[in-house]
């Protein structure tokens, strides 16, 4: 029996997201009929991070057991072979036995792009969060210190969760400035929202920048947060940032 | 009358090309429709390229004339409102009677972007031509510099063509490995193919790109173009290369 372990990637635009929902096309879905296909056996796969409808992700992790001949080295191109070009498989990997993409993941990253101005460059629609008004970057960097290390997250936790712990460690929030450039000569000016952290909860990054994004508008000031995570309640954060800015960056082992 | 000259930006995957195609959504289709709407008059475009599907425009230019008691400060975020959001107006000028987007344009800049290895992540689907095989650049630019300057383009013009003359002068061809970036610290490595020139023929930039990839596959000899070029003979060229790595990045007058 064997532990395989894949790196994909995938533009999240045409997905219900990762998690099969009846009639619709889910990134597990695809990924689940064509190891059907390739191992002529039902196969179930654990994922890392279950992304949401709409949601890119750079690098997301899963794992299966499964009992074949076909040696690892031919996995990658027979199933890139088979899955729509929205999925690809990045890497293919055998792991002990013990290895579980899930629960095993120690850190993930993940960035969230939005457009701040008039009009969307039509070249990154489906890729960014469209905010007219100007935002205060420096206070919404004030802002994000707050949310900065051990927190019990529970105000930034959608209600549907299923985490009990609601403890989490947020090693990183950083918001830049940044070009994001597809012809050349022609950068596009976003603003890339990084995060880095042990683990994330159900909407946690989009209630987050939703909430960071409240304070950029001057809707709330800076220190507003502090109330906000102690109040462990998700009614005092902000508006949960739509899915199409959001992207898996990485998740660490 | 005003002379309206309209800048304007679209991302092509959605549009069967700039011009109408009986029930198909076209970018003049979709222009003149909210022309139409904010006018109340039925008006007709003159565009300076009639991109294909497929082909993206960061900055294709068109006008109309029109009888209107708008404030041309107005029009383009009333026609924005009404537009889709994969088209743009970028920018509205009005222009003496005399202006036409089509035969006054002196220069067009193209960029043609290659992906150029194993698989084509999954972000920048439709907006490159994916070769597998690695390119010989160096080939490719030996090849690009037959092309450089003042030369009758017909074996590099689709047969549809309605241009009786097929001298254009091609200022610039340069091929280039470069970075897209999308998201921060995960630059992807692409093939830029940058063409200026007074004026293309049809399909001329996907014909030149085309030869030049067979060229880099090892499939053809770089003074082969020399050839090419004399015998005015669109057979004698290589094939033509898919729409979707092709964008129209600007247009002067």
């Amino acid at each position: 029996m064997l532990n395989v372990k894949l790196i994909i990637s995938y533009e999240g635009s045409g997905f219900c997201g990762f998690e099969l929902q009846p009639k619709q096309r889910s990134v597990r879905g695809e990924i689940e009929k064509v190891l059907l296909k390739l191992f002529k056996q039902k196969i179930s796969i654990i994922s890392s991070s279950r992304t949401d409808s709409g949601v890119h992700a750079l690098h997301n992790v899963v794992n299966f057991q499964v009992k074949t001949k076909i040696p690892v080295a031919k996995i990658k191109s027979a199933l890139n072979g088979l899955l729509p070009k929205e999925i690809r498989i990045v890497k293919v990997e055998t792991k002990p036995k013990s290895f579980n993409a899930r629960y095993d993941a120690k850190k993930k990253t993940y960035e969230y792009l939005i457009y701040n101005g008039d009009e969307v460059p039509p070249q990154i629609l489906g890729k960014v969060w469209h905010v007219r008004k100007k935002l205060d970057l420096k206070a919404m960097r004030q802002a994000a210190k707050y949310l900065v290390g051990k927190h019990d997250f529970s105000s930034f936790c959608a209600s549907r969760s299923d985490d009990k712990n609601k403890i989490r460690i947020l090693h990183k929030l950083v918001i830049s400035h940044s070009s994001l450039v597809i012809w050349k000569g022609n950068p596009i000016s976003v603003i890339r929202n990084q995060l880095e952290g042990n683990g994330f909860l159900y909407k946690m990054v989009r209630n987050i920048v939703g909430t960071l994004v409240e304070v950029g508008l001057g809707r709330r000031s800076p220190s507003e947060i502090k109330q906000i995570l102690k109040a462990k309640d998700r009614k005092k954060a902000g508006r949960c940032a739509p899915a199409p800015g959001l992207c898996l960056i990485q998740v660490s082992y």
